[in-house]
């Protein structure tokens, strides 16, 4: 199926007039429309343009708040709880990261956890943010339950990524974005649209046993832990996703587990809510509070040209260090533009005509 | 093969007798002991009195420094850098640890980066020194290079753990502590002892190919991160175990990845060091800073038992919550004595007549 071409002019445009739409003011638009697209141009499809009707279905049933007042509800000199008071995510973690990257000019690091917010974009995106402070950036976020617990049927986590980027001087910087699952949602979603079997260790029956159906998480199943099964690590899988969950969460006072808010609109949140919306957690560390910048990026410098030119295996191209396939997508999808899902581009017409807009 | 069992206090009697043959001022010998069988107390056999005479040879090689000097060599309000003067990392690690939980009393967070010290025991101990003060705690460290990165033959990063420490009020706490790699070195040491065969997706062989002989990094074989294959997310037991590598060595001044010197004392460091002994990373945060501690503690307590309490897979017995089968174990070797393998018992007889004392 040929996917159709738009450049990244064309998709800032139409996204910045959905949220002029629904109410967003023009700074805040702005930058939702980044962080989305960021997600496009780095080839993380399933979290780019692909949701933006889904926040505008959120909106219309009244659970983002389009003119949020972002706030400090708890602070000390590294650490602080934002309040997103409903807003997009988008729109809410950049403007907690910035309050990260705030403290740690004066503590060294800075650490924000926040409640009553909703989907996030990449979580990449808010952890670079600190590299041009020279400042390492950590962005995680809990997200609606779809995950089990090893031994566990229940879906109690969300695919609670984790991103971590690090600054170097002439190579570019480490960046680290991944879901604490074995498959992020949007690998399997791949394979839902193509008709293909999920490798064993991504997915499991609603009685919990191994699968190869990607449409498992849609009648009771879930998505598993990184580790695949307990033999292979799966219980740390599910440690990393906690660990997400409780710092995006219970630290600052959102709903978590099996508690989370669902992202799709059709689905209602539940009834008996343990805390506000969904939370997102971020760290900023100031490289200069451990040792001078420069020797650390030089050193930076040096560990990712090691690993870099490691000996492969027989057949394999390199060794890939993190965030260099998206840096490369990024590149490739600035100059010849962005394939869009021939489904993803129904939808967007969908929502142009409710707004009277084209696409 | 029946396993010998031993009292705490009788580990504990000879542990502190060898720490003060080696030169250890009583109350850094005192430490390193409670550490060491720290391990053994949780069933972490591989990181506790086996190693003991690891760390002897090394004294015996001038590698370990029984007096060091341990000191912040940089600082800002919620991070230090600390040099540990070549100690036994079982000494040096809780001193680190202890700056990071005097930063966070002050700064609401503290982070601490370490150089120059050795092999620190169990990451668990480290993080868990929070649990008193209420505070989340955090242990990283690198390690001698075992593990190929994905679609790498060469061994860059060590086992390289994660451990974080959750207070929680009514529940024990969250403590999980695990390493970055699809099986840690203790599991395959007991295989191979065992003569068993290992799972596919734990070790590969020295060019590369999918391997169940546990015996594989001795013959230039390597394990490998968590997630056993690019297909089941090695990638991201890869990011995780260069993440702690670079918070532990890049942050401090240590050696990192290929260039972290051995534990083993019959293999040389590197001759061409990138900086000093190998690397740890701490971390502790002030739970009241970023909500009320009793909030936050009873919502863990919500969390832990509604995990605790998931639905499991049929013939599963429980869902475990990190720290449980750590716990239980503790409460049964306190009571009931530590069982020690022959292999060490032999290794620790020779130890005692090395020094004139009795095992």
């Amino acid at each position: 199926m040929d996917e159709p071409v738009y450049t990244y002019t064309q998709l800032e445009r139409f996204a910045l007039s959905i949220f002029e739409k629904i109410g967003c003011p023009p700074e805040q638009g702005k930058l939702a429309t980044e962080v989305l697209l960021s997600a496009d141009l780095r080839g993380i499809d399933s979290h780019g343009i692909a949701r933006l009707s889904g926040y505008v279905r959120l909106w219309n049933k009244k659970r983002v708040n389009s003119t949020p007042n972002i706030r400090i509800v708890h602070e000390s000199p590294s650490t602080a709880v934002v309040d997103g008071d409903g807003g997009l995510g988008l729109v809410v973690a950049p403007a907690a990261m910035e309050i990260a990257i705030e403290k740690a000019k004066l503590a060294g690091t800075g650490w924000v956890s926040v409640k009553n917010s909703n989907h996030f974009g990449i979580a990449g995106y808010h952890a670079m943010m600190a590299l041009k402070h020279d400042m390492i950036g950590m962005a995680m976020t809990n997200a609606s339950p779809l995950v089990a617990p090893t031994f566990s049927v229940e879906r109690l986590l969300g695919t609670n990524p984790i991103a971590v980027a690090i600054p170097a001087d002439q190579q570019p910087a480490f960046v680290a974005d991944f879901a604490t699952t074995t498959a992020a949602n949007g690998k399997l979603e791949i394979l839902q649209r193509k008709n293909l079997a999920a490798p064993v260790g991504w997915v499991q029956t609603k009685t919990g046993m191994p699968s190869t159906d990607p449409n498992e998480a849609k009648s009771g199943g879930a998505l598993i832990p990184l580790g695949s099964d307990r033999e292979h690590g799966s219980h740390k899988g599910f440690c990393l996703g906690a660990w997400v969950d409780i710092f995006s969460a219970v630290l600052s006072g959102a709903n978590y587990g099996p508690w989370v808010p669902p992202f799709v609109a059709f689905l209602d949140p539940p009834s008996d809510p343990v805390g506000e919306g969904i939370g997102h957690f971020f760290g900023a560390m100031r490289v200069d509070a451990f040792r001078p910048a420069n020797e650390f990026k030089s050193h930076m410098d040096n560990w990712i040209s090691r690993f870099r030119k490691a000996k492969t295996i027989e057949g394999e191209e390199r060794v890939i260090i993190p965030g260099d396939p998206e840096r490369e997508m990024e590149k490739l999808r600035r100059k010849d533009g962005i394939p869009i899902n021939p489904k993803v581009v129904e939808d967007l017409k969908e929502l142009a005509t409710t707004f009277s807009l084209k696409f």
